[in-house]
């Protein structure tokens, strides 16, 4: 098998288009130059509407981890409380994370299930300096109530956190409309370039916060990329990763150029027809959800059916040149998850389906090809 | 001007070669496959034959900044003490980050100036965790005495960090015979990659004291590194930079071509070669030496000539198709550099010679052309 010709449906890399690649191939230049600048100030004036707010935009060299431990660490330091939601392995991340800095008051429910809004509010009413949220939950497959969050968050002033890695640039975030005071996306997810760059969008409030906090990380210190971000030539504070930088420019334009809410809804559309093909498959949808969260639109997480392990079918469908994801630790062969992410296109998916009908035949749990893809279809033609 | 065809002659980012750039056009792979493993892999192995080590090595996605933090904060936390020898501003960032993490015992020498190892002894018989040094100091044009204070660390058992950003893929390291305990590299010196990858070699004493530190930075923890980059399918801890391993692995495989006796020879040839026709234009190299110091062999600094701003020189430069760098910070206008690292050629060197004689000629400086041209010419033709 090429390497080279497999098709990624997986939760990130995700295929990068030709032209995004070839933009990497442009030779270095000065990182402290008006040059460098334009290109910095253009991609976050295209983020600035992917986030859908007017707060202060930062790009990392460094994966979502690495945007993730700017904003925790940022904001909070020893003796200040973070609440921590989790319920998936990127909330248990967080929950780290907030450790090494702050005092964490944990929120835990089982991977797979809701959040309990009552229960954050719980806790929201203890006090707290910030609470952290995956929006979009990438291992388990559920997109949780950010909005929700949001309004409780404000409403305790706390501030809020939002790891939305894997839905800003697919699914529909409103930053500022939501009071999410820092919100974090990698590069090599929805906005479908390559790996290795994080985009942080950071509230005024925040940096207020930010102030009385005295032992933050230093790569990862979003009050040093203020002040070099904040500058007349706008620069990064450290060396950035400068293909990357063309990279996610070129893959911005191809965002712009397709508009936000097409995005959306080709996300949402193609996410729907993955369900509705597992589903006519007898596949089961792993999260369990409740009135306020929903599945993702960007990642299908499905239960391994009985008597198939999750990383067969990982590994069968890599054999036919497609990537998709297994379960991630105490998920690991319980699940299976089918990404949809980036560019991809209505042939992506179906072609993903009809492969998965035929490892699934192969393994005798479906008798017959082709009824997945009939229900795929049906939700792709109703638009 | 085509800001595509200027010839970057700054500490960093460097020229790449055309067969590193194509090689970031490739598409991307899953980063938990036995195809990542073997490009990290692939690159460890020549990385340690350039850092001349049988120490773990790692790379990180980010800056050298980033495995300067990563080496400090993984080894030093809180009632740790860590001596920072300062004698430039990298010196300086290794104080300020050691700060964040550990007791900092600072040992500052004016930029420009040597590292008086009589002092360094001093502060080591008071005891310390461990000791920072920049090997290379960018900032100053000045190399410091790696190996006598890899020296004086082991005999006071103190951990020897060293940053051998600059200096490590164009001049001699030999981080086992001098005792580094770790070992950090920016991927865009002299090894003529682009900027965003870090490598850090890590020896086992180094591993021992990580464990007793609590509050580790969490994007760069080495320990996080280490149990990913152990397993039988080494993998990074967090999505890495795809399209810069793809650059790091084609640019080692250039260097391991070239050879490093061959790489470092012409680093110093042409080095000297610079020096010598500033000398030859009554130009005064910047920093101070004295006898366990040397002029560096991958950045030369020079004074700014008497009645001309650094700046200037700089601007003018550019103007004219060739990208040197000014004096950063308290050094700013008072001194300009011009780097010499990675692939660059002979005629690179003379070519800049030949600009910068004709920057000079024309604010009146020197006389005529030709004669640092000259200079530069013996130094490299003696070979």
């Amino acid at each position: 098998m090429d390497l080279e010709d497999t098709l990624l449906m997986m939760p990130g890399p995700v295929p990068v288009a030709p032209r995004v690649l070839r933009a990497m191939s442009k030779p270095m230049i000065n990182h402290r130059s008006a040059e460098f600048a334009g290109i910095y100030t253009d991609c976050r004036e295209i983020l600035s509407s992917v986030f859908q707010t007017k707060n202060n935009i930062f790009l990392l060299s460094g994966s979502g981890t690495a945007g993730m431990e700017a904003a925790v660490g940022s904001v909070a330091g020893s003796g200040d409380k973070v609440i921590a939601i989790e319920n998936g392995k990127f909330g248990e991340r967080f929950k780290d994370l907030a450790a090494r800095y702050a005092e964490v008051v944990p929120l835990v429910f089982e991977w797979g299930l809701p959040i309990d809004l009552e229960m954050v509010k719980e806790k929201l009413e203890e006090g707290a300096k910030a609470i952290t949220l995956v929006h979009n939950e990438t291992s388990t497959g559920i997109l949780n109530p950010a909005s929700e969050i949001g309004k409780l968050a404000k409403k305790h002033d706390a501030l809020f956190i939002m790891d939305g890695v894997t839905s800003l640039g697919g699914d529909d975030v409103k930053v500022d409309e939501w009071g999410v005071d820092i919100a974090i996306v990698g590069s090599q997810k929805c906005l479908a370039a390559p790996p290795g760059l994080a985009v942080v969008s950071v509230s005024e409030k925040a940096f207020e916060a930010m102030k009385s906090v005295s032992k933050k990380p230093y790569y990862n210190d979003l009050m040093a990329y203020k002040k070099s971000g904040d500058k007349p030539r706008p620069e990064t504070p450290y060396t950035p990763a400068i293909p990357l930088f063309y990279a996610l420019q070129e893959a911005l334009h191809i965002v712009k150029e397709e508009g936000m809410e097409a995005r959306i809804k080709r996300h949402r559309i193609l996410s729907e027809a993955i369900r509705a093909a597992v589903a006519e498959m007898k596949i089961e949808m792993f999260p369990q959800l409740n009135e306020y969260s929903h599945y993702s639109n960007t990642i299908s997480a499905m239960k391994a059916p009985e008597g198939i392990d999750g990383e067969d079918i990982k590994n069968d469908m890599k054999k036919r040149g497609v990537i998709i994801a297994g379960g991630q630790e105490r998920l690991k062969s319980k699940i299976f998850r089918i990404g949809c992410m980036g560019n991809i296109t209505a042939r992506d998916v179906l072609s993903t389906i009809q492969q998965l009908e035929i490892v699934l035949n192969k393994r005798g749990y479906i008798e017959s090809l082709g009824a997945g893809t009939e229900a795929a279809t049906r939700v792709i033609d109703r638009v």
